[in-house]
């Protein structure tokens, strides 16, 4: 094994990783890049590819090493588009240094986190040798940003083909909004998507009574979608909201009454709900919003987001240890926020999230201080430590 | 002066315009076959073409003929187009007859109008001379189902400039719904369109707190403009109604609140309002309803579509005596439906509309009975028969 090098320092990871241009569904070497650092760790890596008829073929990557209780390091090399280039303090996929701050696409969401992560298990290999008295594996895709139908969940599903088995994950997206240390989110609301659509009668404003505006209609059922909060939010989640995100006709004629009236909304809902439950209660809501006076139809999208809750255990007791010791703040257990990957992963092992702060995510001007770099590796460093005891290790060993 | 033939039939001449492809804004050889016939019988005939940037040229065409009190028949040859040719039982501009039907576009919008008019006329002056003691004058445009920017508005600005003088003007549009006598327009409501939009912030549907979604403020104002009825309706006036033609945010993501949502809404309105006074209410509703919780603009758009009333007189007696004549039914004295050119006309004479029946107008097959054709022309030659008495027109001879 090659000893830990410069080159193996979160910031020099962080910045070998921004440049490869890796934007969805583009590899861009960034798997490659990491490929080759982990097998030269020792980690047995493997490279599948992914494919699905009307999406791109993507590339992944797995890598494991040790035997015993596995912990899963999680993540994604892909990233959103840079937009305008020339709206850049930097050239996005160059990592320039600037002011004690790392420059780039990716910058934190996430081959920042996924630099910090390979640094501390670089590090604590180098410490503690391959007979660390466990497994650690890595499973990183590159569709997170995408259509994510070729990432993490066939690579899952490739996993458990093989038998693989994971004791605890920890999945290194930006969970910070501010400040390092303040959030580890420890599940995800769902989401549920509908389209709801008032059927009405065409014709002209000046004889609304042979017609039937569906205007109305749909004013009526959206009220009555929106009268009453879903919920009150429970223990480890906020309340489940209802967003309308658009509202359609499309009649250029002003003196002409729709035939059809569109609207499409989201549901970020808590564990309160599941979507067949939460469909339910969409259908009831509406059906008594309509009365006999609104035709109209609903659509509820498929979904494969529900909501979850990784428990809190001795695991993010851990996690929310190393964090307190490196940056004095006490972490939040959250659920709030998007999506992500770790809704498909928590159906393998228990799953928290913590990474780098998310502040720059997906904007110009991407960027991570690189006193974090070092601060969220030490932290990764603290939680190896803790989670592969030496105590424990020399027992087994013995 | 040439004797009334069969050639000026009201059949015949409505044949002959429906033959005119005279689809907005074509001329289509209409007004000349117009000018033709009207020159012939001693009508004094001037083709005024006016333009405007941005607009296309339109031919018009003004007659008279006789000294004294001038009663104005007003209409248009343009039609609106045929749609799938194919989808038509006969050819639109041949004017076929079928049972006892004459087919085409135009049939009652209004070349069937305008030939029972002319055929009225040229019957009249054939009994009487052209020494009937008053004048006819004829005011027919050919963009009233277009832009109507060439139209009516500047041959009565013309008409005006030229120091002619209308005592009354009746206006050949189809006004019955199902048949002929039913109905006599004395008045129109107005018509007022606006453009509202509510001004929110962008956001991504996981972080509602951080935006701030239009929509919910869109049915706010939108309840708010609906809640309560504008007026009950007047002696001669139906209610005034408010239809929202389209409401559009145009947001294809379904995990982004959108930062704006707009709705247009059209009024049509009776005698209680002007559109200041309406513009005004709408300004009060809105600010009610939108508080201090919804940012809002409201874009009334410039109207020339005022509410107007012809007061009962003995004109629109003479017309109803003569549709009751000749179909024995007393018609209905009405303002209701869309606009038409007479609010333009009532402001240089008191004007009524009548003329065949409108089920079929802008439709395919669009068509008329010959029977109603007649019937329609007996009835205008009534009309002026009442309004131009032989034994006036003796006293002033004399
Ligand atoms: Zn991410
Ligand atoms: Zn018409």
């Amino acid at each position: 094994m090659r000893p830990v090098t410069d080159a193996h320092s979160p910031l020099a990871l962080a910045q070998g990783l921004i440049r490869c241009p890796s934007v969805t569904p583009q590899e861009g070497g960034a798997l490659a890049y990491l490929a080759e650092i982990l097998a030269a760790a020792g980690f047995t890596v493997e490279r599948p590819v992914f494919s699905e008829p009307g999406t791109p073929d993507i590339e992944n990557l797995y890598a494991r090493l040790g035997e015993g209780p596995c912990l899963l390091f999680a993540g994604h090399t892909d990233v959103v588009p840079p937009g305008d280039a020339s709206a850049w303090r930097h050239e996005p996929f160059e990592g320039v240094i600037e002011g004690g701050e790392l420059f780039g696409r990716g910058a934190v969401d996430m081959k920042g986190g996924i630099a910090c992560m390979l640094a501390a298990v670089l590090a604590f290999l180098g410490r503690r040798g391959p007979d660390f008295g466990g497994a650690i594996a890595f499973l990183i895709t590159g569709d997170e940003e995408g259509p994510a139908v070729n990432g993490t969940v066939k690579l899952l599903d490739w996993a458990r083909a093989r038998g693989e088995l994971f004791a605890h994950c920890l999945l290194g997206e930006p969970t910070n909004p501010d400040a390092l240390g303040e959030m580890i989110k420890i599940g995800r609301r769902g989401s549920l998507t509908a389209n709801l659509t008032v059927h009405g009668v065409q014709g002209h404003v000046a004889y609304p009574h042979r017609a039937e505006n569906p205007i109305p209609g749909l004013l009526r059922l959206a009220q009555g979608l929106l009268a009453e909060p879903l919920d009150a939010g429970t223990a480890h989640f906020d309340a489940s909201n209802l967003e309308f995100t658009t509202m359609d006709v499309g009649n250029p004629a002003t003196n002409v009454i729709p035939a059809e009236a569109r609207a499409t909304f989201n549901i970020r809902f808590n564990d309160l709900w599941t979507p067949e439950t939460l469909a339910a209660e969409l259908e009831r809501r509406l059906a008594a919003a309509a009365g006999n006076a609104v035709r109209y139809s609903l659509d509820v999208r498929p979904t494969n987001s529900v909501a979850f809750l990784t428990q809190p255990d001795a695991f993010v007791e851990q996690v929310a240890d190393a964090i307190e010791a490196e940056t004095g703040r006490r972490p939040a257990l959250s659920t709030t926020g998007g999506t992500s990957d770790a809704r498909f992963i928590k159906d393998a092992c228990p799953v928290i999230e913590f990474g780098l702060v998310g502040r720059t995510m997906h904007q110009v001007d991407e960027r991570v201080a690189i006193a974090d770099l070092d601060r969220l590796a030490a932290i990764v460093g603290r939680v190896l430590d803790a989670y592969f005891p030496e105590d424990a290790a020399t027992q087994r060993q013995a």
